[in-house]
């Protein structure tokens, strides 16, 4: 007598507690489970987790290294377009989420899975992300979200049930105290929120923080360093202050700049955010590289970008922002947005002279190949190529608009002011 | 035989070498000249400029304190909107003008003048916002802008020029040494531009900053304070350092958080901007209490304003910057946008708690009568009155669109996935 | 032995099949049930459906007569802003959503209602225009929305099962044969949808349409009208080819352009448009005074509006339309957008005649007292206080950045060409 | 003796009294003139104008066909983007102007011209449109704009002293009595203004209508065409009425279309229009095919076009008739919008059918294949692999936002309610 084969479910998962047991609550369901980690530069015992995994009783565990493309794909993207949601969040989580889902269904569509499955909680951004990033790349796909599921949640009501769950299967629980708040990391960011963090009064304690120094405690001594851009995207970066450093590899670069920010206490928020479900939720985090690449190229496209360009480009960099945080990457809006910034980038070639110290990032000039400044139009000291009677003409015709308004206003014809 | 009663102007007077010789040789071209002085919190003797005005040749000389309705009308309204021009400009040159053009075209009314005259050159801004100020407030007024009347600028193409006639006209020069750039100081920020800065590659030395203390300079222990808003109004801030120093009149306020911002290195700024005329032209400022003003405000909105309207604001925001930027303060434009924005900040109530740090402005938390936020909602350890499952058919109902895209771009029938 | 008292349920009622129903089932449910109607001009006989909701069991019906205030409340609103939904829908559902819901809650509030409910299917827009609505006005409110509760449409699939179940439960079906489409009513639109018009290349039969006829069938000869605004707003219509009628009430006026526009063929469109849980459906319209009017205001704007404000308050109709469509009446961003609108509707007052002929609007001429077209400034024929010399001031200082542009873009300097 | 040889000018030429004038005039002031004519479908006796302006002094006469550029890279752009200033202007001055910059600096650089002239006046846009087309595509290049200069405007102050030099240089004059307005005409459109119209209560006697019979005069009988589109410009329109005529050809599509409008009244508008330089103005236009299209196109977005990309396109629309109408159409924001505009009509194909009646275009149905369309889902009868209680976890997502902002402004808390 022949069985029907098990529907197989492809797990994102982390190593840590939830997600073990969220393994091995799906085989009790009685599905097979491959398992799946994406490296995406957090700090993690991959090895450890596999061993883990397959102890619990994965048949397959896949373990990424996505760096290069996340690098490549996503953040260079948002330093095209300088993204920063509700003007202040870098989108750590949020530029991570499609790379992650990207392969997580190259392999499930590959070994077959009718599901996909993870642990994010039924209040948060990242099952939306995740969620819609699945169904945009693989739209027939199935999914499992234990934590949104009732007979996962009331089942395992808290920790302790977890744990009791966890020893009941003989999942290993290495777990030193319990921090009171939670983290997400990767290689552009550290998030923490919930716990004590909740209380949006509450200063977030000085060992929560943990990809940067504090500033009060970074060298006294500030470093200078040089960052090359081409099109939009960095290329190389030297250090000027050492002399000798110099990374051109796009994914050696970020983490050299982390390096430099993580030293220099560069890059920590700490904000009330908008949830893309309508909660206001509160966030620290930590952007150290990013951070600093944010100040450069916003800077080089002062030199470099047209004025008309850079406001449409701001205008729809704050959607931008929107679409990523909202896990709409793989939209069409996303591409509508991106041939514009994409277009726009051509000309955003050159140097910045950047100062790291003590938490800032202090730009100290600039030069372009493609520059569209023209210091002898500009100077105040040079006649340079411009009639100054132009510019009367130019107010005098600015003023007519105005001066319309103004007698509509106050009920009277402009003859009669 | 009776003469016509000579023609009026009213100039706006600096004190300066430039605005004394246009002073004298307005009197040479044949017209009765008024002085006008704005204080707008700058560097001053005002009396001894007044002497000077008088010495030249002026029949009167109006020094008028502005800098409570400078903070009141424009600085507290661009705080509202959290304006910053092309994302890091916070336009204080700009937000002085329309209180200094109001109060000079309401003398120029109440003493007769046809005409008014200032000492801006032709390629920059200020020509323009003045000038647009003054139409649209008179659309009648007659204005004499020298620098752009080539009977002027022909005669004085350089500043020996300048100083040969004013020796001849016996007009004293109290001048130090020429610095190699030029500023504009208000209460708000002090420009930097022109001379050695015109080149954009070059660092700022520094001795040219003045209003704050290089951050490396500044004191190693940080100091804590309090900023409480009412309406997106700053009302009171607290010294929690020194536990004792507090402000609540607007002027007062401001000149304290402008006296911490300099003791602790903040609000420098060296940018490449995009003038009104179309000229790209560099700049270094400092504006030190309006850069905590910023965070402080922009940190309350995400406790206490809704997403979609901190969007929309976003959005007319950028727009309010430009039209500040580019002297449209007296608009039918700047009348639309305030609108909304005064209407967005009723419930903008609340206090921040900011470390201020060797440059930096460090959010430590915040408190809000009428917070946005409910910790039962945003909890992660809580129900909180929300059902998980709702997520699950919010996700899917957002994923119908994204899978008839990907159908769409493919080729393919949703269901032949 | 006393029992709790029933829990009581508000019905939005219509007196057809689907609602008949849902009173009757929700009776079985153990509810009590008051029922609810709005009078928004639809073509209904309240009196019967009356009769009906108490002969099934309802234990009051409250008909409401909410045409002033719908009229005054959000059809003005909607002429102010000349919102269309993409571009084309006039929005006559979702305007009156607001009105019948604050209604509702009102009435619930007063009866102690625990429950509202509603005949709404769980694809469209209605369920969630109705329901935001509730939560918005009334945050504690519960909601039964049968047709997406399982036990009601997996026990009603169909047209036969609720013709079934009326029958057992002696409800009068008076029903003509039904039309394959279906409608939605009220004196600002009529809707089709669903049915045949489900293919979207389906071309609308000419017995469908019922508020207009035909613009083949209009009258050969046109009718003038001239409209009068006051800050935006239509205070009174006068036919100028009988040369006697005159409206001035609000409603009286709207209902008599009604009148106009449905004699004359005006107000019809077909489209797909995009619904917000991100279906696309197909929809026709007939919208005939709303179509007049919009005409002529957007006609009056041009001559009273300043140009960037048009701009502004361009990009703000299309986001508030989106808002209505929505259901987001009731919200924050809504409030945040009129207050812009409001304020930028005080100079649009004066007279704008039009033409009505088969189907067309045609604007045959305007006249404002708060104008701000300027016949002497205009004119091609008159110097009007305008220098030419000035246009090349400004064309020459507009050209700047366009050749700064260009020699980026050529990789030459602006002297090499 | 050898003398210099004279500076060249290319001067726009129309073969009317103003240019002709100029033409002479140029050659008084000491220049050699080559005349330049753009064939953009205007009503023109083109060899006669050249045998005219040989005949006044010009050394060479350059006659360009331009219709098919014109339509293929103006008229296109603006369908695919659905351009409408103001959102009523169709722009058909302002698409030509680019097209016949580019021709005229193009024949001014193989012909060594050092200058470019044309016949605008002093106060509408097209002078602005001209001049930073050609500075654009020729920042070197010197502009002779003689109603800016006053050598020429003062003596020339009106028709009278034009006509006599016309005589006094033996240049003919075959003119009709003089119409009360003037006009533009190209192939996508006439447009009429100044003289009687500047009244903008004034309405235009049906004989000025040229492009257009009065939707009174057309035929009685609708007649029905299907237009295709691919990547949302049109490649082909079908009669269905005659059941013949076919049209593939760009411009003899569009000059079909054209036909088809003319003779059925469509496209006729009156407004009141915001020009550049910051007047009002009055303008009446003819755009037969050009409306025709831009209902279809519209049209088939809503089958075809993302919810997202077509609210982002349309913002980007609107800027966008801002920098054509402008005259920035070689600008660096005009190639940024028109990236994503570009990007956004890969899908949009497929063929709208159209009926025109009496100044109507009435969209019958339209189909595609690549529709985002799906009957399944849309439908109100089928459940379509939709879960309605998805609508409902939704709608409860999105009411949470709104029941904050509620508590709020209530001053209460959501728990309170």
């Amino acid at each position: 007598m022949t069985t029907a084969p098990k529907e197989r479910v492809l797990l994102a998962y982390s190593g840590g507690l939830d997600t073990s047991c969220i393994l091995a609550w799906l085989i009790d369901q009685g599905f097979e489970v491959l398992c799946y980690m994406a490296n995406i530069g957090q700090e993690e015992d991959f090895e450890a987790a596999r061993e883990k995994a397959l102890k619990i009783g994965a048949t397959k565990v896949f373990i990424e290294d996505l760096r290069k493309e996340f690098v490549e794909d996503l953040v260079w993207a948002s330093v095209k377009a300088n993204c920063l949601y509700e003007g202040v969040y870098y989108l750590g989580t949020s530029l991570a989420r499609p790379v992650i889902c990207r392969k997580q269904i190259e392999i499930a569509k590959a070994e077959g899975c009718q599901y996909v499955s993870h642990g994010c909680t039924g209040k948060g951004n990242d099952q939306v992300r995740f969620e819609l990033g699945y169904y945009a790349l693989h739209p027939g796909i199935k999914v499992i979200a234990p934590w949104r599921d009732p007979t996962f949640y009331e089942r395992f009501p808290g920790r302790p049930a977890l744990l009791e769950y966890a020893a009941s299967k003989n999942i290993p629980v290495f777990q030193t105290a319990a921090k009171p708040w939670s983290t997400d990391e990767n290689l552009y960011h550290i998030s923490f929120e919930a716990g004590i963090l909740e209380d949006p009064s509450v200063t977030p304690p000085k060992d929560m923080w943990k990809l940067t120094v504090d500033p009060e405690d970074a060298p006294n001594e500030p470093e200078r360093i040089a960052i090359h851009f081409k099109n939009g995207i960095p290329v190389k970066v030297e250090n000027k202050t050492d002399g000798q450093t110099v990374k051109t590899d796009a994914l050696e670069l970020f983490l050299y700049l982390n390096q430099l920010g993580r030293k220099h206490g560069v890059g920590r928020i700490d904000i009330v955010e908008n949830r893309f479900i309508g909660i206001k939720s509160r966030g620290c985090y930590e952007t150290p590289g990013g951070t600093i690449l944010r100040h450069a190229h916003v800077d080089l496209e002062g030199l470099t970008l047209d004025r008309e360009v850079r406001r449409l480009r701001d205008q729809y960099s704050q959607r931008l922002a929107e679409i990523i945080y909202n896990g709409l990457w793989y939209s069409a809006e996303r591409e509508f947005i991106m041939a514009s910034v994409d277009q726009s980038q051509g000309p955003v070639n050159g140097v910045v002279n950047v100062k790291l110290y003590k938490g800032n990032v202090i730009i100290e000039g600039r030069t372009s190949p493609s520059s569209l400044y023209d210091s002898k139009i500009a100077s105040m000291d040079e006649a340079g190529g411009f009639n100054p009677s132009d510019s009367e003409g130019f107010i005098k015709i600015q003023s007519i608009r105005l001066k319309a308004y103004m007698a509509q206003k106050t009920g009277l014809q402009a003859g009669e002011f």
